[in-house]
């Protein structure tokens, strides 16, 4: 029984996640369905890295994680399956799949170019429903990768940037990382993953600073601020988040993508 | 391993959807559950209609598409289970489901009346529950249509308004449609699908009229509008939608169902 | 094939509900995974018992129920597995299993102590991947109550208020109730189920009446309204709602958690 995952930016008001599985169960009758999210804001390849990363390790061996989030479809972007020591990645080849697998390695992947794997007319616009479930079905029913089309050595890349961390010598830390991306909500999630906060002492004083806003704790939830004013939290996906209680923080600080974060622990007196 | 959809109105914050696949579950545990959608506005039969339409193609032959828009739950409305080329629709007799099947014809249709396949006592209130579930459970297990109840030759029938099409002499086409509904966010959801517009050479001039208001393109995403301004796009279900980018189209533009909307795709300048 | 339900206050916009479903999957491959809600307001027990309650009367014998609102993760509270007729509930031992239970009584429960039933490293903050899912896999999959940890004699308990309901000599009833909790739109449920209030003669009047506001029929939905103005009606669980139609309620009526809400149901006029 296999277990295909789906990632999306498809949201759950319309039938297209539904259209996606009735098309898997039609080839692959035994399939095991999880929904990741289908929340990713729409075309942001960040938060679907961010959320296949967080998920892929709790998963059995073999499973297939399916993920699309594609600006691009309609254009002539491959689509890709890619497998690792622990299953097989399957979506467009824009740069998710390689990121989503942080350290390790692609061993083999091949460009979804099979005729039997697709639906046909393969639409220009639902590549989701024509390419992309139909090849993880194929694979689910234990089609070899190699059957979905020829093999790819260059698979798209994109970086995710990481967080650097300094450690002074009066063992304090400094963490600098930036904002990946603004959810629907205004909330600006940053590339500062909470392990990296939390295995500090957590006795130690905090500072998050971004631009000229300072926040003096970590809160545990969005309501922990005064209305309108900055919180930091970890929230979705697991890493920091700057948000404004009942507001859009990406608003009220004029913040965007790319913007610097630092978090300063110290047992010194902030 | 039968599949059975669910679609509804109920939402997702509270637990009836997971109730009803509890009693399915009970009755057929063998049955693989998909999800179209549980946002449909409420008690609008329109959307349900397209969302049945957009997803019963890309379903395994024998699917069991169970459809709970109710407005008329507790009256004396029947219930119905209708058979068709391709799987069986239940749902309340409100006219979704001939609508649903577009041009296919139900082959046998019954009223839900068995006393065997139903839950005791049947409350007024959640028929999804106590008749609907039920019944699509027993099918999935095999039980013919005929044990749910009597034969039903007559399901109540309603009109999805069709699009006009006009192909005029200089090429130009001109497509005539109207608002099915105004979704919850204000978006006015017409009756004219995307296929028929980018079926046409995409190259044209397009121009978007709803009263008084021109819109000059189809634009990808509702972001793509100024704050306020009425956009056109192709959203959720696939149709041409009205929206306002951060606003209600519905009130901005004093729209409601059944006012027309027309397409013009042309070579000449607009 | 084993039933698993998840209730939990995660939402759907990350992943963690589908990572549980992976610890899952990978502890036992043939678990039917039922979602109930994920939408419980963050951190509050009482909606999770009324979803609970709601449900498990309606999902087969055998069925396990994970129950992850979970304010004290992190703290020395403990996890438990708590068996009843009819099924198991899995969840931190903080009250809601007991009250989920209604007038059920528990047979069997234990502290999830055991170290080959839980995740390792166990982290401080995702009980439900680490300690509450693989729990509710290895019964899932037959593992005997007894072999997650030692027996608990003293389940935390909750008191979820009970209505008073006072029949008068002119038969008219009043029915004493108060507010559980605001959910996230700032509806006021109430403790007082549909039941009590539908199993009156329905032709009665009705008064419902909150501080000192007074509304005077039950409504089926919440844009009955008047926009701005308080409306009763039976929402998410099934329970008595105040709302306002496209406002808070909370904040409209300064009401709180505890406050009590009075249904006079008459024959005489009101």
């Amino acid at each position: 029984m296999p277990v295909i995952t789906l990632t999306t930016d498809f949201g759950l008001s319309d039938p297209y996640v539904g259209i996606m599985k009735g098309v898997i169960l039609g080839i692959c009758p035994g399939a095991r369905l999880v929904d990741l999210t289908h929340s990713i804001p729409p075309q942001e390849l960040a938060p679907a890295v961010l959320t296949l990363r967080a998920s892929i390790p709790f998963f059995p061996k073999g499973t297939i994680h399916l993920a699309v989030v594609d600006p691009g479809v309609g254009t002539s972007r491959r689509g890709i399956a890619a497998e690792f020591d622990g299953g097989i990645l399957v979506g467009p080849d824009n740069g998710i799949i390689p990121a989503a697998l942080g350290g390790k390695q692609i061993t083999r992947a091949v460009s979804l170019e099979a005729d039997a794997c697709r639906l046909h007319p393969v639409s220009e616009t639902f590549h989701g429903r024509d390419i992309f479930a139909p090849a993880a079905a194929h694979l689910a029913r234990g089609a070899g990768l190699e059957t979905l089309g020829p093999m790819v050595e260059d698979p798209v890349t994109i970086d995710i940037p990481q967080p650097l961390v300094v450690e002074n010598e009066d063992s304090s830390i400094e963490v600098s990382g930036q904002i990946l991306y603004a959810d629907h909500f205004g909330n600006l999630i940053t590339n500062i993953p909470r392990e990296l906060i939390e295995s500090a002492d957590e006795k130690r004083a905090v500072r998050v600073t971004i631009g000229e806003t300072t926040i003096a704790k970590i809160s545990r939830t969005y309501s922990d601020g005064v209305t309108d004013q900055p919180v930091a939290l970890f929230g979705s996906h697991g890493h920091l988040e700057i948000a404004c209680n009942q507001g859009s923080a990406q608003e009220k600080l004029g913040a965007q993508k790319g913007d610097v974060v630092r978090v300063e622990l110290t047992n010194r007196e902030l």
